[in-house]
Parts: C-alpha cells; structure tokens; sequence
C-alpha cells in the first residue's frame, strides 16, 4: 500500500459546514501517524530500503533534515522518480540513491547507524531472511524501524460479506505472489526471530467517519478503496469472485466512505534495535 | 465484555526477564486505556446508565472523586455487588443507586451535567431509541460518552479461521439475544441519528505482544479468550460448530498469546454534546 496519495486539493468540497466545522482535528494525516515520531539526528547515516518512487522519503527528510539518508532500490526507474520527488519537495536534502536488491547490499558491515524499512517486507517471500540481512550493514546498538499494514484489520460499517471477499481478493493475489498482505499483526515475531533486541511494536490506527473528511477521501477512498479496485482485472481473471459479486464489494465499499459509514484500519510501527554481537567463548582459563 | 478482569496477581509468573524488562511500559492497562481521559468536574451531576456490578464505576469514581454519580441498573442484585465494589474501592465516592429501566428512569428532565454509558448498548435491540431517550435527562450542552467494544475488530497472529468461527459463534449468538457484537464502529452514525451533535468518535486499540505481558494475561487470556469459551455450551447447542471445531478454535485463539503469538482488539470512545431544544418557529410577526 502507498500510504502517500497526495490528499486531493478539493477534498472538503460538498461537505456541509457541519462536517468541515473540526477541519482543525485532521492534522493527523497518515503521514503524520506513520512518520511523525521518527527523527534521526543530525550527521546521523541512515538506510532507507526499498524507497520505491520515494513515498516516504520524502516524510523522512522532513522530519530528519540533517541526517544522511542512503535510499536504496532495485528499479532504476523507480530511483529516477524518487529523486526528482525528493528534490523537488526538499531540494536540500542529504539523499544517496543507490540501485542495489536487499539480499546483496553493496554497503561495508555497520555501515549505518540506523534502518528504515516501510511498505517492503509485505511484497518478500523471505521477511526474516531480509531483516537479518540487514543487521549485516547496521552498527551494533542502531535502530531498525519497519512500517507493514495489514489488511485483515480493514472493517467497517455497514458490514458487507461483498466488501470483504473484495479484500480477500487483494489478500490472495498478494500472497500467489508470494507476499503478505497480513503482515502488519506479525513484526514482533518477525523481528524477534531475526535477531533484534527491545522490539516494541505500536498499532497506528486510522479510523474514518464523516468528522474526518481529510481521511474519508484521503485514506478510506484515494488509498484502500482505489488500491482494491485497482486488482479487478486480476482478481476476476483468477476466478476469486464473479464480476457482479466483485462490483457489489466495491459498491459495498465505497457505502463506507458516506456520510453515515465508518472505515477501520491498522498499521503496525516496529522499532528495534541491532545487538552487540555474541562475545567470543571465554578462554579455557577461565572456565569453572 | 468486562473490561475490568482483575489482572491476576501473578502475572509476571512464569516470564522470562526479557519480557519483565518492560513492564514500566504497560501502564496503559485496559482501564487505563478506555477511562483516563474521562474526568467530571467537581459536583457535576453524572448519570451512569447501565453500571452493572460497577466495574467501570469504580475508574468513574478514581477520575472524577468530587463529582456526584447516579448509578443505574434495571438489576437490584448487580446494583447490591456495584455498591459493594465501590464501597470497598472508594469509600468516600458520591454515588447515588438507583433500580431502573433506561427508558423509564426516574429523573427530571435535564436533571444531568453528563451520561456515561460503557459496554450497554451492544445488548440492546434498540440502542438509538435508548440513546435518544437518554437525551431528555441530560441538559441542553452536557456530554454523553459511550464506550464499546467491536468483536469483528479481533484480529491475532497466528490466524486461524476456526479461532475467527469461535469469535463469529459470539457474534451470532449476542444478534440472536437482540444485541449487537459490532456496535462499536456505528458509533458515530448511532450517535449522530438519535440527536447528538459535535459527535467524536476515537478507537481504543488493544494490541498485545510478548513484550505487553500484562496485556497478554488482562486482556488476550482472562478478558477475550475467557469470554470466548463462556459461550461453548450455548455455541454447540445452537450448531454453530461442531465440538471438534470449537476446540481447536479455543487452542488456536490461546496460541496467540504465547511468546510468537500477537492479538488486536479496538474498543470505541465517543463523546457527543445533548443539543439546545430547538427555538419555536417566530410568531407571524417576523415572517416575511
């Protein structure tokens, strides 16, 4: 998921003053949910992995502009838009943009102090092999921080079995790719298993209902409703569900976004940090 | 549900010092959670609808000491545990107890500053005639606060569909007695259609890992799962599952509180203002 759709300029028209009377309320954007409490400091050197077209670069350069940023991906053609995003939005930022794949980083052992993994681990076979990997290029005692959602935390009302098996379609094409679309609910032990220490992980909820306009189009419609009806073609080709049933989900869906409907999700903010390697056996002398 | 399960004295028994290291950190029990940012001014006039054994009226009474509660019941013997609660907890606490049916109570009109109503509505067939009937109560610019939970809102690592048909026999069966196990995501339409204004809805989210040891125990175990197998009897009784199948939902929902394992739960918090009775139409005079 791009939890960065650009909220569209017009997004409060055709909402009554009573609906636009706590536009105050609304600073919580999901950028700031996701991003708002990560700061790294000044000269420190960090690798953001998988930037794709550089989403949340951007919101890491803002919140931490005097730290050095590594942003790595596997496309050059993503690259090549993350850098006109990011120069375009801070054209002082301190960013390096390397074309590398995760499993062979072309980075020294501790070459950084700190991590940032957002939106990535959900489209990997091997999450636990990546994060390990990734403890190769972190210092011992820097941070990791990952960022997931999790699809089946989307509910809503009104309650629609259509609405669902729509979802479930994003849920299994994901995963016949071999990715995860659950796996927001699984960083604790996903991290633990990888070999990070204080791993705390925080649920960042979005909920939408007709007092946050902002999120209503920003999130319930311009993010997950349009993320969903952007696999039809795929979901009806693998026969998940009949065309009728899929446009009465997203009908059913987009039933949230109304005046009197509400929208449920969560993401998931890890943070943990990369131990001290294990000390050396001691010495046979010192043996009891 | 009771949010209030004692947390059992032991509950760091058995856990190992990586998982006691945090327990600074868990503070935000559930009542915590759900309470903290309620507080009454001193000799406000509160009416608790619906306090049961008093579970929430002894947080009501912590947070708000100088205000004066009226607490009702349609239950004479839940109100007689409610004032032994109290009592035990709060000796000093201004609580008033009153026998009576939400939708005949014995006040005057606007004889309230505020009305608390916490885990009441999802048992009612008629949850937006109770709320409006509580309106004539509570005066022109008080507050009502309504807390409920939202089951579909249960999500936990490992998944396991028959941990979700266990939680959906609770479902079923709360709809079959006329009440409502998804109450807490209507919240705001509910709010809004029965006459309240300035209606703000925000979820509570309960998320449990190894690292949240006290949630895993108070909430995962003796609060969710606990109240999942009160149910079995009345589930097999009415075919919802076969026994088979019940059990191994129980183990599965009890695998997501051991050490790998991650649970997610969203209460809702919403407070909403009684609005000033509509002006009567101008006399003739002023028309145009």
């Amino acid at each position: 998921m791009t939890a960065s759709a650009p909220l569209p300029p017009d997004y409060v028209h055709g909402y009554s003053p009573y609906e636009t009377r706590r536009l105050g309320d609304q600073a919580d954007t999901l950028a700031t949910l996701l991003h708002s409490d990560t700061a790294y400091p000044a000269g420190s050197k960090v690798l953001e992995v998988g930037c794709g077209v550089g989403a949340q670069t951007v919101h890491l350069v803002t919140t931490s502009p005097e730290a050095h940023f590594t942003a790595v991906d596997v496309s050059a053609s993503s690259l090549t838009q993350a850098r006109a995003r990011v120069t375009a939005h801070a054209p002082g930022a301190h960013v390096t943009w390397t074309q590398a794949n995760l499993f062979e980083l072309p980075f020294d052992d501790a070459e950084f102090d700190h991590v940032f993994v957002c939106f990535v681990l959900e489209h990997l076979a091997a999450p636990r092999q990546a994060l390990t990997a990734l403890r190769r290029v972190l210092r011992p005692g820097g941070s990791l921080t990952v960022i997931e959602g999790d699809h089946g935390s989307a509910f809503f009302h009104p309650d629609s079995a259509y609405a669902r098996a729509a979802i479930d379609c994003q849920i299994h094409l994901q995963a016949d790719g071999g990715g995860n679309a659950l796996i927001g609910r699984q960083l604790h032990p996903l991290l633990t298993e990888s070999g990070y220490e204080d791993v705390t992980v925080h649920p960042r909820t979005v909920y939408a209902d007709r007092s946050r306009p902002t999120l209503v189009n920003g999130f319930t419609r311009n993010t997950f409703i349009a993320m969903i009806e952007s696999i039809r073609e795929d979901a009806l080709a693998a026969g998940l569900m009949t065309p009728s049933d899929w446009d009465r989900g997203i009908t059913d869906l987009r039933r949230t976004a109304a005046d009197d409907g509400t929208f449920h999700y969560t993401f998931f903010k890890a943070v943990a940090v990369n131990p001290s390697p294990e000390p050396p056996d001691r010495p046979d002398r010192f043996k009891r």
